[in-house]
């Protein structure tokens, strides 16, 4: 995720990523007025892709940007065959803004929308075996945590601050409650069920949290979706984070609270990796 | 501002408005990562257009931007010549953001920032008399709105929302309290006292905002940055919005609650739309 793409589709022509340019008057730039989605391919598969595009539809529709998502499966496979990635491991970014007009507030009335799509080769791990640090700070993202919007300012901060701290994220509280992170969702475990903040504005329903809550469901592990206080962090047994790129990463600690010294991610953790690692294997579209 | 201006100032070059184009990997189409500021050139100056780059400057050190805004009065200049604007009433449109990276949350360790300017004739009514209606609803966006960013969504939607119901603004309230609106401040009048929320992290600090509590100031108008209630609106006796193309724009309703019918603005509200009109007219630098 650290290097350019050699090509990128914009806007119906699959186009050298050097030559790849949009008006500054496009309200991507303008406003952050975007959504945007990442998805994963392996095994000849996106993982979920069927998910991630419903999700984009979604946000598209609160946002009232009026996009055709319908016509993006034929985009990704042209934009991977010319890339080479077809049936290739690779990460799929998707942006689509409201698209181009003089700078004022509200929406215009009828612009084509922007659309962006890049696919780079990218391996993921079996299993996330990082035993990662976190920190914690006040949510102070804006309330519709919903929307997987391109006005990243806030995630984006609060990211840099983990990173320059030696961290892996930032996780926010609102109201003494945890929400989620800067771009990954968080579980607890306490007594053998699993806990993770409910499906509301304060977070962004992620594909692999729904999947992570299935694999529960399927396995007869208690999970529920019920936000956990911020000073109950020390009395939780597991944490760990979900993300598309993240999968299933065991949280060995938060701020000065420590889980487990090693490496081996704690049990219950280590169990849904596995079954997230089977599920990853068997999974067909 | 409905309009696009015919050239544009574009990281070093003066070009035309419709080839200004930017790299879609500028963080400021991405993530939302950048700052911005509109000010209003007449009489030959641009008004308080000192404090206008300041707060610039200032935006742009709270997310570690690293930009010499010193460059700008030049490069100003030099966009004013070359658009015929010169000592000509106009609105001047300036963003700088993060510039080019491979796209990753954190801030990139050595970026070029992308500096935008334009300019547009714009002449301002000597007073805003529009008697205006705006909406009222909880203020959804993040908690440092202090910082004039791009990562506008919240405001756009806000705005859009303000726009559609046939109302001028949108006026949020955080807490039961009245912040701001979605690009301008707002005021109370109640007993002869102008209230306005104190310039934290729940307002963007407006430099007509500021100009109108030095007003007060100067003409022994009780002037307290206090917020007032949400529930208390139909308490007061005056309301009015500032902002550098609203200038004071009187409230006639908010909500379902009407100050006065008719075009006249209420006593103290027109006291200071007179003394900005003066101090406009004697605005030197």
């Amino acid at each position: 995720m650290t290097n350019y793409p050699e090509k990128v589709y914009l806007n119906g022509k699959i186009i050298q990523a050097n030559n790849a340019k949009i008006s500054v008057f496009d309200r991507g730039f303008l406003f952050g007025d975007g959504i945007y989605e990442v998805m994963l391919q392996f095994n000849g598969h996106f993982f979920f892709g069927k998910e991630h595009l419903e999700r984009l539809t979604s946000c598209l529709q609160k946002i009232n940007i009026d996009f055709d998502t319908g016509t993006l499966p034929e985009i990704i496979q042209k934009l991977l065959a010319s890339t080479n990635l077809l049936d290739q491991d690779c990460l799929l970014y998707i942006q689509i803004t409201r698209g181009v007009a003089p700078r004022k507030h509200a929406f215009p009335k009828k612009t084509e929308p922007t659309v962006l799509l890049y696919a780079l080769p990218f391996v993921l791990p079996k299993i996330n075996k990082k035993p990662i640090s976190v920190r914690t700070q006040v949510d102070f993202r804006w309330h519709r945590c919903d929307i997987k919007m391109t006005s990243l300012l806030g995630n984006v901060m609060a990211n840099d601050m983990a990173i320059k701290g030696g961290h892996y994220e930032t996780v926010f509280h609102r109201n003494h409650i945890i929400t989620e992170a800067s771009h990954s969702n968080i579980f607890f475990v306490k007594e053998s069920t699993v806990y993770t903040h409910p499906a509301d504005e304060n977070i962004l329903n992620g594909i692999t949290r729904e999947v992570v809550i299935g694999l529960c469901r399927d396995h007869n592990i208690d999970c529920q979706e019920t936000a956990i206080s911020f000073s109950d962090i020390s009395q939780m047994d597991e944490a760990f984070l979900t993300g598309t790129s993240t999968q299933i990463a065991s949280i060995r600690k938060i701020d000065d609270h420590e889980y487990y010294s090693g490496n081996c991610s704690p049990k219950l953790t280590l169990r849904l990796q596995n079954l997230f690692l089977k599920l990853k294997n068997s999974y067909t579209s």
